[in-house]
């Protein structure tokens, strides 16, 4: 077997362990939400079949495509949300995996078209700054080519933030979509919007003139966590 | 065996699941919660007897009626609503199996006698505009012949709409009634409409102005899953 | 043995299973919450030892008191809230069981000092009318005799109602007390009024001039599943 | 094996099980959250690692620390909390345990900013009055020391209060620390904390004016279960 060959099949073990774990871990009922992976060197990118459900997911009916999104392996559709995906994958180099979901609270704040304030530690554990919102597609845009204008949006949403510090984002009426150096940092994302963001509800719900965190605190948090100077966690040697 | 005797047996064993589903997947407490299915070809409707815990529930102790309410099979007697069920079987020639739950955030809507707005595109993919909810009766329809009443005022309530695409309807001050192609389906709807309610209910207590979903994008969401241009799943071909 | 060692068997185990339940089903975290049965012919109450978890009970670590509160049975001291449960034994005697909890949502109506409004029919079916909240103590009648005197201001806040068509009361900055014919309904109840508090929790927030049920529909609901005319599930005659 | 040994050796096990209590109950996510616990006679400090998974924790995992904060023992990084802990124990010297958590209503009220009041009895059962909430610490003191100045801010806040009375503190837009006689007992509180803040919380949205507990019910509650007086449980006697 060519290093190519096996580094495919690492992916696509991956990117169908991370959809079960979408479900497991309560972050996609039913059908909705599908988890993806980029391999750089080739280019190939792994998804989710779509409609399948999650408990009938193995490897080998992962659907294989490449960065144009023909499908290169695999007798499934791939998900609808593809384009989506190959977006983000070609806007945001450093970008293995990309994960959708419809999780609650995530999905209510998009519902409300309100980006989630950084509102306490946790939050700024995890993210620098709020998780923004998108507009509204056009009618136009959503006519034609709506999931890659889906994602286009997304990319236009962020500018010239850094993706990687915030490596999350609410489509207005929609739900989340995040991301990672891997698909399964982006599930573990998608995890930790979903805390945040049932914790932003709660606090906007006892106080609706709640604060954001002061700036020098949500720095020493993000900082204490992410970059040079992090000191959290064990490093790299202990 | 005949066939429609084989017909028979299978709608036992497909209404006996499907009450058992209310239970398993949390939309109905105690007894509250019942789930029925009709044969088209011979008439014959199978229900929940009234009162029984799930746990009991057999193929066997289903109710069997007939399209006018009269026992057919069975010792014990139908569930209380059985006249609503039968309402809707002669109302809406499509539906196979009708759901009835207590799921805590529909009966909520219900209890506020409002409507759940299509606020996502959660609800788009799964209703095709708002759930409506009934008026109450008036004391005479209450005082006789109250559950016949409760369907016929559904019946009234859709008016011209398709009750194919939207499948569930709020009963005002008590809970929701839904339907399918087969009672099966029917639950599945019952479990998403749980979960719009839920998200509808967050995203009014987060912004109790919150804008329905542009028409454009929920006819979008709706028309992807539902209907001759749908491109969702794996369709017929795959 | 006799019979009533036989009768006192067997409500040492009925008791000893009711205060499992609570645990068990989620309405009594900590050592919150207690469950007693009374044997009306020898005039024996069985309750809870104070403060021992709910893994460790056993149908013989249970106390059995007679009506006057002294402990005849049992090396353990009964729950403090004795003294409460024997004032209801005394003034409802229709009642067999009695059950306090801390479950979630009724105590958040009794901190806020609100009776639960009828709002729907699951709160019709099983109760007749709204849930009633007592009066605070004054500072007297907490210095001395404390629990004795919560259960007098439960008596008092029923006056002429009957406490077997609302078999629950909440007690102001406290929790609910519940009762029925036997602790094991008792138990049921406090499960219902949980999840009728939560439902009405809701719906106030969803809109806080949600208006109470019609009374037709109210009486009608209630009727239908108790007294003489009731004609849900399958009576005494199937 | 000496004394001091047998000591430590208990310490290590008592502080990992409670480590995987704070996860097990639910009050931790992801790392968040820590426990440690001290041996007064040789001043040793036992305390998670930093960043290591709940289920990897080990008894021979844990870091060993002097009051300083020099590590003694282990090759893992401790707790970045660690500092805060040490306050704790130089400032409170009846504190045998102190435990961090995330916990999810009591983050809400941390990040809201507001102390929670005592509305019930359940709160009284536990906490002699409001639990208080620190003040934000000024950009110097985030700058530097910020943990240890997170823990001169707890100590600031409490003041002249007994902290044997409130076992708890919210950090202002951070979250809880807790503590005890025991690192068991300071994760009990941690989960009392929680559900008493989600009491207060449901209370507060159901009527934003609800009344703290009248003094004499507070009292009345507290004296019941804590100090010479108390009558609740079984008490040494028994």
């Amino acid at each position: 077997m060519s290093k190519s060959d096996a580094d495919l099949g690492r992916l696509l073990t991956e990117v169908c362990a991370a959809n079960q774990e979408l479900s497991a871990r309560g972050l996609a009922r039913f059908t909705f939400g599908n988890a993806s992976g980029i391999d750089r060197a080739s280019g190939l990118v792994v998804i989710k079949p779509s409609g399948v459900a999650y408990s009938q997911l193995r490897p080998d009916n992962m659907v294989v495509v490449d960065l144009g999104g023909s499908v290169l392996r695999g007798d499934l559709r791939p998900s609808s949300d593809l384009p989506t995906h190959l977006e983000l994958y070609r806007a945001f180099d450093h970008v293995g995996g990309v994960v959708h979901t419809h999780s609650h609270f995530a999905t209510v704040w998009a519902q409300a078209r309100r980006a989630i304030p950084c509102l306490g530690t946790t939050h700024a554990d995890a993210f620098h700054g709020e998780v923004p919102v998108t507009e509204h597609l056009s009618d136009r845009d959503i006519a034609s080519e709506y999931e890659a204008n889906t994602g286009r949006e997304i990319v236009r949403c962020f500018g010239g933030r850094d993706a990687r510090h915030v490596a999350a984002v609410l489509v207005a009426g929609h739900a989340p979509f995040c991301w990672g150096a891997s698909v399964g940092q982006a599930v573990d994302t998608a995890e930790m919007l979903e805390e945040v963001a049932r914790m932003a509800y709660h606090t906007m719900a006892l106080d609706a003139a709640a604060a954001p965190l002061p700036t020098a605190l949500a720095e020493k948090h993000f900082t204490r966590k992410h970059g040079p100077d992090a000191y959290y966690g064990q490093g790299k040697s202990t």
